[in-house]
């Protein structure tokens, strides 16, 4: 049989401020042999996530990607040849599958992977059911808390976390504004995802508007960009209010984090402000994840997959995310199931 | 009867940064007859605390001193005169009694007093019992949690609130960092309070020192000053680690606020940055104050105390704080009890 070749984007140089494609080299060469334990993934869908800047630069929460490696990314794949008992052709699985073509894997460490249930659209499996809508659920609900009659302010509002963390504290009984960029994000934050308003930061100044739309003050910031919009929300919270830290993609892309000026209120409102990173709650995926799916087909719970297509395009689509230009979830897809799909 | 004379500083301008004694007016009038419900306290000792200044600039937690009252103070004082049923002659009440000789009070709203108990010494009713020994006992206990065998730093470490927090956290097992100003602070932080060691603020970068003497990170900080040393501790903290903002007192004269650079450190980390107010815990003192006393008792905890005496340099004792003069707790005598004080 002849060796299959395995496009992949390489990490060749370190970001300081945003990256550039020459950051990545674009190689091709043939897969290797299974050892015995190992598998061999078809990737299929890749996830952009703005936690990648983070993996590029330096080390996290997770050590940094090494130079001369494959892209890191989480994606979803079919496997295609098996040496390793426990995963099957024609299964479906999702894990950090890279800017690559085909994923070598023996399922352990890094190169883990968990199956996909069969009959789980596959790009659901990295927008809703994956780290962002995670992130959404367990942000509002346990870092959050939101309540009823509660406000609660999301920036982002028209992203993969953003845009499910609102509709949740809007089931919740809260009332919801959104921060997005750009007319078109606004209304489909208001009219689709069922906002009580949404603030277009690009063209309204935050501040005042946040004090128009919030008269009542603001009880949970649910945090995607940090920065000035973090600062005019801080200027705003109520007693005992609850800032959720998600993202600061304002400063993923810049060589410093733009300071915060209005931390006091804190004190004075006994506020808390308090990240987390989502890998902490994957022992509880799996409580999340029956809810959403019983939102979503209540109709419930609208989900925006913003798609791009192609390996070739995987460095200019990760890109969208810290212009702003991404709507919805951003995902490229690189191939379809080569195979019937097996559970 | 001839009329007793109260003297009394008023607060009469507003201060942008520091205060200055022109901010005060002092005067010399005639203490009213009591009418029916009211009765008259002999002020004896006054607390000086960071929050003071928030009152003379703006709305907080509370409504700010209106320009011509009396400066608001906390402080403990002798019931000499009353008209009203359940105060009587003698007893010893705290509450704020302002900077003036005597205080008229109906035992409502912000004149409302508590009685203190008969045989505890009356500067502890506002320094270990008071509201900066009970910021550092709830501040410590119920925001920062401090487990046995954790990082605990504290800023502020020789100050009324500081030298309480680091030796509560050291009573419950946790390694203990205090950071003052000056050697002579930091010997009494390290061989009278028994902290693990001190940094002087003023001699040595904090940074690398909390590098050295914190190898394993830092767990919990508790925050009296804000600014730049909130900003070198969050560089360095643990995986959910606790910031516990109970003041800022780097910020209180200055103009604006200095902003904090490294706060998406608590997304990396996980960590908790939350403020407090001590007044809501009011319900609580009963359960802490017996906890301390107990402490003082055995000699496990080391109260200092900073004692001004006279009126006329209220405005010069508060000030202290702000330059970092006071060792421990700042507390001002203008009178001894003038009756037996009976309970």
């Amino acid at each position: 049989m002849q060796a299959r070749t395995n496009r992949r984007w390489l990490l060749v140089s370190r970001p300081e401020a945003m990256f550039a494609e020459t950051d990545f080299k674009w190689t091709e060469s043939p897969v290797p042999a299974l050892k015995e334990g190992e598998f061999l993934v078809r990737n299929l869908w890749l996830s952009c996530d703005p936690t990648q800047m983070g993996w590029m630069k330096r080390d996290t929460y997770v050590p940094k990607i090494q130079l001369g490696e494959v892209m890191r990314a989480l994606g979803v794949g079919q496997v295609i040849e098996s040496r390793h008992p426990d995963y099957h052709v024609g299964e479906v699985v999702t894990g950090l599958l890279g800017w690559q073509d085909y994923s070598v894997s023996d399922g352990r460490g890094l190169g883990s992977v968990e199956k996909v249930p069969a009959g789980v659209p596959l790009s659901l499996v990295l927008s809703l059911f994956g780290i962002t809508g995670m992130s959404a659920y367990f942000g509002t609900v346990e870092i959050g808390r939101v309540q009823p009659g509660e406000t609660f302010v999301v920036s982002s509002a028209a992203g993969a976390v953003g845009s499910v963390a609102g509709q949740i504290a809007k089931i919740r009984g809260a009332r919801v504004i959104g921060i997005a960029g750009g007319p078109i994000k606004c209304a489909w934050v208001r009219k689709e995802a069922g906002f009580d308003d949404a603030i277009d930061y690009k063209s309204e100044k935050v501040g005042p508007r946040l004090s128009e739309l919030c008269p009542k003050g603001i009880d949970v910031y649910f945090d995607n960009v940090g920065g000035e919009i973090l600062d005019e929300v801080l200027a705003r919270i109520n007693l005992h209010a609850r800032i959720v830290l998600c993202g600061s993609i304002s400063n993923y892309a810049a060589r410093e984090f733009r300071p915060l000026s209005n931390y006091p209120m804190l004190t004075t409102r006994r506020g808390r402000m308090e990240g987390f990173i989502i890998l902490d709650y994957a022992n509880r995926y799996s409580e999340a994840i029956p809810v959403l799916a019983g939102w979503l087909a209540e109709g419930k719970l609208k989900v925006k997959e913003d798609v791009a297509m192609g390996l070739r395009n995987a460095p200019k689509t990760l890109a969208r995310l810290f212009t702003g230009e991404n709507f919805g979830k951003q995902l490229l897809k690189i191939a379809d199931p080569p195979l019937p799909v097996s559970s």
